[in-house]
């Protein structure tokens, strides 16, 4: 190890592994050092790009906190999050496709009655919206107490952790379907938004000549145990960016009407979408002696 | 983009950079993206897999800060700085091999003169050594006016920056070259050390069932307008972990012997070593109207 060279160093990193780590980890770091390795070489990366692109990663880190995690983003814009969440939920049976979580979620949403609205701050340059539908198996039969957690931007383009205006939790919350697979609750039109291009993410969109807008969307979340839980998206059909998305999330089957609502609602717009899930690979249970 | 699959994702993002951007830009970003992809494809990383390496980044970001970028730590123990070191830096011409700069580096080092000692506090448990030499050009010539900016480990195996016992700028100093090319200065014989395991490159070392040693080694870099900047090591003949070093910068050239200082030395140990420096290339003048 004493005479690494640039044709040994890739070999001489992978076999420097224990025998002993566990054969994922193994698998992993192999391929991940061949691919570093292989883009440094294809590329010719010099030592001062290198350089610049450890600081790159540090600013990265200076701006993430418990409530921004600047990698995810950085991810997004260079398609990974989509590629990994599109290949470790193939769709195999119906179910409703699934993309990106995003950097916004957080945990614990107010937990609110069906149809009860998610705004907790009026705001004059937005129209509400009526979102219902049901939770059905890929058998499509209705599923009862599924937990469906929803978020999405205020009119500004801010989600309330970004926003010091908004009140804790606005526009989030948590339901769950009832006995017909049933959900509903009131939010409003999503908005298009650019991601934080105020850090690392946003030196990543310019050095690409990338755009950072999104176009308007609802985040879903839903969980119930003995279904694999859905991450995804309901995509405004007449929102922009459709086909610009600056995270590359858009699935044609994940695109919402919202129609003007019936005379005498309380929302100004209605979108029904239903979702279905897909029953959990069982686990094997170790029977105890 | 309405319709991102597993299989267009790849192109679907590279074909999104803007014609507008600087070539390399484009290149860099094309490599990358198709080895990120490429690396996730061939695992079939998992959702959680990913997630949990955001989490990595930006834990490795939380113990980052001016002083210290673990993501730097990080490519060294991947191999990647050393890789991108040897490539940025053929030897062509009979010019010293350099090697990895390390995490540690301190712009403006005390400035001292030829022989001067950069040792600030006394460590009993220590042994002192002259290290002197010439620094010449690729015919052998010597080259007056080097700045040479040294630094190394105490013997508890810490640089002054991580312990809060040693004086500012301990063991660091900036020498330059005289009329014959010399250069000399006092330093302690430098003592294997672990690389710093309490963050995420602790972390990165164990999924990987790696040690975290480095051999005793001595830090320099050489620079003079007209010649390329020399970032290298001393590694000490005598110390351990020269086969198998943590972040694979050893290299057969830089081991410098330490030996008995003569009787009357004000060192128990003396090393010499000589320096190679390359012509940096000619930059094109533009001729002014």
């Amino acid at each position: 190890m004493r005479n690494v060279t640039i044709d040994n160093i890739t070999d001489v990193v992978i076999n420097a592994m224990s025998p002993d780590i566990a054969p994922r980890n193994r698998q992993i770091m192999t391929s991940l050092i061949k691919h570093l390795h292989g883009f440094a070489r294809e590329v010719d990366l010099t030592f001062p790009e290198w350089l610049e692109a450890c600081e790159f990663m540090r600013r990265a880190g200076d701006i993430s906190d418990d409530k921004r995690n600047e990698f995810i983003l950085i991810c997004d814009i260079l398609g990974l999050e989509v590629l990994v969440d599109m290949q470790d939920h193939r769709v195999t049976d119906g179910e409703s496709e699934s993309t990106v979580l995003g950097p916004f979620y957080r945990e614990n949403p107010p937990v609110l009655p069906k149809g009860a609205s998610i705004i907790q701050k009026h705001f004059d340059n937005s129209q509400t919206v009526r979102v219902s539908g049901r939770v059905l198996d890929t058998a499509g039969r209705p599923i009862e107490g599924v937990t469906i957690d929803v978020w999405e931007d205020a009119p500004n383009g801010l989600y309330e952790q970004q926003d010091p205006d908004q009140p804790d939790y606005n526009l989030r919350g948590r339901f769950v379907t009832d006995a017909n697979g049933e959900y509903a609750f009131v939010g409003i039109r999503p908005e298009p938004y650019p991601i934080p291009y105020d850090g690392a993410a946003g030196e990543l969109l310019n050095y690409m000549g990338h755009h950072p807008w999104r176009p308007g969307h609802i985040h879903f979340m839903l969980f119930k145990d003995g279904y694999q839980t859905l991450i995804s998206q309901i995509f405004d059909a007449d929102t922009k960016y459709l086909d610009k998305d600056s995270v590359f999330a858009v699935k044609e089957s994940l695109i919402g009407q919202m129609r003007p609502a019936p005379a005498g609602a309380d929302t100004e717009l209605v979108m029904d979408f239903d979702f279905r899930l897909k029953k959990a690979v069982a686990k094997t249970l170790i029977a105890a002696e």
